[in-house]
């Protein structure tokens, strides 16, 4: 089968790993020879648990996660964990701290008003011109948490302003070894090698770099809900209780049992790439294409510090606004798809998850270049 | 291509119609010459938002939903609907009523006790000595609704238990009209004609006549929300508040958007086959070839009042604990899958939601009789 795929840009859901959907293509209505497709499994049975089980396995073994590490799964995506780790780790102490970094800091800060006492430790917003526009990480040694806050939260990677964490804050810096870090690890999880043993909490949705839509990985230490957090707060739906998904091994309800075969087969895709290591090297040469273009031009601009840009989305700019279209439809003739920037920023955005192959990000920046040459 | 399926007989995730299996393996790798697969797109463009409205007007028109009904798609399955009902719905007005039924409603009930004042206002556990196997629905006469709750629930058919409301509880006659009724509709919604002109919210999970798990579908009035409860309680969680999810048309944030892709596809699908009455029928049918053998056997046994029986799941017994083994295995090797009951009742079940065809009950049947003949 050939079929002319164009290069997709979006930022989610994006692109998927062709060899996936091919598999998934040719095991839908027949899964291993078992006359059915997995949508029709029941959950509770030995193929979708054979299916799922490895999932997970792959998940913790390709994020290299020690055995304090459980992976749930769960519905919602990150705007529900948005209010769901609130109301699990707020049940006996409300003070809950946050960096805030741009719109996606922003929501989650709003959303955990509505159950504890939250603080924002540090906010890239105040020194910029552009509120809409966070251009960098504040720097650590400013921050101001509190030593007992039940945690402290960041974005890892915010898939708007393309300002990402490319190492974890050290909180033993701060004084601070053991408030627990919340990560929401939406859009960069699995795109480099990441140290977990720092991490309390990271959450996301499926769908960046690992599957599709309407799947919500969270990664916690057994150690945070049965220390810190033994109970979740009275109102929190049983269904988004931490402990009660993890004791029922993500089964407590109907999975999106679908999702999770494909997230599987994205995992073993990833394995057979060479694993996080060779993403994270894949990556790093991609996005380089794309800012080492961005900085050797006078006509393409980033607003993001070096330091913070991030490897997954990079937001760039046009020196003049009635360039956005032209560019735009000469990209679309050439098969670059959904590289409009967000709403919230304006200009352009190119995401580059790693289901993006070099060959997309090379086509790309010599797109770049000639609609430079051609109207710069 | 031609592959032997087996007859699945799962409550859900369940069988789905070949017809639709097959076009989402040849739309797997480019949706109508897009050159991306559903999963790949974002779910803001133009390609998406056509599926996603076709699918609901689908839906709407399928169910003969009137203007003042709207469709909303989210997340987290019936289980999380039975917190994100109550979250909802009592903010002004903390008395909920409840109609106990088995398995399912007793759940919902749990659930709504951590947001409201919960009264059962009928159960049909008291009569029955086997408190796991709830067999009829209470007549309506006997429920004792309080006038001024937000709102009465029921579960219109309970998946284990086999029990289904054949039609809804008729407000006017109990002087409780302006009382909103709210139905957990999970499993067998689309299986025959209903009347929603009645009903102020109708919910569940997708996984048994729509399509695959991690879609939920909400139906509401618009003025349950616009008159009786205007504001969702506090602590709901934004992302579960169904006036945000009706103003964003379901992309608050990203939806389950395969899933709404298969659900459309069913639609689809459904409406070929004649739509809600066609399928009316047929149901009727396939579930009275099974009841009539029970009924006529001295072997098979059901445990429900045949008023009360589920179109869709059959629960039924033998006459001798030792048979089971025995029945589930010659069953296998014909090719009828999932046919034991749930743990909570015991014994054997077979469901028979829109996608089991005719045939398929047909060969339930003949191996029911061809077993009763040999073991009997």
């Amino acid at each position: 089968m050939t079929i002319k795929r164009p290069y997709n840009f979006a930022p989610g859901p994006a692109a998927l790993p062709e060899p996936v959907l091919e598999k998934a293509s040719q095991e839908m209505l027949s899964w291993r020879g078992s006359g059915m497709s997995v949508m029709e499994m029941t959950h509770r049975g030995p193929l979708f648990a054979d299916i799922h089980d490895r999932a997970i396995a792959d998940l913790k073994s390709l994020l290299g996660l020690g055995s304090d590490h459980e992976v749930l799964f769960m519905q919602g995506g990150a705007t529900a964990q948005n209010a769901i780790v609130p109301m699990n780790l707020l049940a006996q102490n409300v003070k809950a701290d946050y960096v805030h970094t741009g719109h996606w800091s922003a929501k989650s800060i709003a959303e955990a008003k509505k159950y504890g006492d939250v603080h924002v430790v540090a906010s890239a917003e105040a020194e910029q011109s552009d509120a809409a526009s966070f251009g960098y990480v504040p720097p650590v040694e400013q921050w101001q948490p509190r030593a007992d806050a039940a945690y402290l939260h960041i974005c890892g990677n915010e898939t708007i302003g393309g300002v990402e964490y490319h190492q974890w804050p050290d909180m033993n810096s701060l004084g601070l070894g053991s408030l627990p870090l919340v990560v929401d690890m939406s859009s960069h999880i699995l795109s480099r090698p990441m140290n977990f043993d720092s991490l309390a909490l990271a959450y996301g949705g499926a769908q960046k770099n690992i599957g599709p839509s309407g799947l919500t990985f969270v990664i916690l230490k057994r150690s945070l809900i049965e220390e810190h957090a033994p109970k979740a707060l009275p109102i929190c739906p049983s269904v988004f209780d931490y402990r009660k998904v993890l004791e029922n091994n993500s089964l407590l309800n109907t999975p999106s049992t679908f999702a999770i075969y494909i997230a599987g087969l994205v995992f073993e895709w990833l394995k057979d790439q060479g694993g996080v290591e060779a993403m994270g090297q894949v990556n790093a040469t991609k996005a380089g294409l794309v800012y080492d273009l961005i900085d050797q031009s006078s006509f393409y601009s980033s607003r993001v510090r070096k330091a913070n840009r991030s490897f997954m989305n990079i937001p760039f700019f046009l020196p003049d606004d009635r360039l956005y279209e032209p560019f735009l439809k000469g990209a679309q003739a050439e098969g670059l798809l959904n590289l409009k920037g967000h709403k919230a920023v304006g200009g352009l955005r190119a995401s580059l998850y790693n289901a993006m192959p070099l060959e997309g990000v090379e086509a790309l920046v010599a797109y770049m270049r000639r609609f430079e040459k051609e109207q710069g």
